[in-house]
């Protein structure tokens, strides 16, 4: 028997040019923790697992949680000037689109971003969502960041 | 300020070529919830926000809860014969992979995809990592199936 109440997304997974950087960036700038690493020098690829530990994940093993991404590093694409690197999905009829962060403070967070040299594709006040921005990780990967409502003090 | 302690990831968006096809499938198969929709007729997508009802994430507003997906439909790609398809990001340099789902148990699991018909992609006993399936959703994209520790009875 199995229980479909019981199931949860825990992860999303996808490949990315260089694995320490993109450790660095959502660690340093998106504030999540890296909770796993596996490293395979034979097959000559690393996994990375990286979440929140907010009220809802917060001491439970990886494997019980939801709402982590899992970064794919095949080594030597840092190092290789022939890689063109990966197609993000936003374009060429790419499926894939977007992971979305809820933040605290919108504002706030962005002019945190801002103080990190992170690179917007889309700032609030740009177009006419202006709760709503996208941010680009190393690879191009597009984030969505949106304000939790829970924290919001309006 | 902005607190970084409070971020979540609180969801993955892909596109998909069957709106309703899909959230049949997420909903049926995967027992997922549908927690929200936005249907736009003018600018002809439509918005699906699904994720699970678990201890975690019950009784939380959508935009407070981690581990959802949202799908885009654009409007039309159901009934165009010419549409190729959504690239779902395993080839051609593509750097999306998979979500993964956890489950309570991966052989009542599996058992239970066989009764949906499900397409599977590897199942557990197939290669070398036993304790790992993978399925395709309607349009191709690849989810992964592990076991949730939490609830094995070993």
């Amino acid at each position: 028997m199995t229980d479909v109440t019981k199931y949860k997304l825990n992860h999303t997974m996808y490949r990315v040019r260089d694995g320490e950087a993109s450790v660095e960036f959502y660690t340093k700038v998106l504030g999540m923790r890296l909770l796993d690493s596996y490293i395979n020098n034979d097959a000559k690829f690393s996994l990375y697992f990286l979440g929140y530990d907010d009220s809802l994940n917060q001491s439970q093993p990886r494997m019980s949680r939801q709402g982590l991404i899992e970064l794919t590093h095949n080594h030597g694409t840092e190092s290789d000037p022939e890689f063109k690197g990966y197609s993000t999905g936003n374009g060429d009829n790419g499926g894939y689109g977007h992971i979305a962060i809820t933040v605290d403070n919108l504002q706030a967070a962005v002019a945190r971003f801002d103080s990190l040299h992170v690179k917007f594709m889309k700032r609030p006040e740009e177009g006419r969502m202006k709760h709503i921005a996208f941010i680009y990780d190393p690879d191009g990967y597009r984030i969505e960041i949106l304000e939790n409502p829970e924290y919001s003090t309006k």
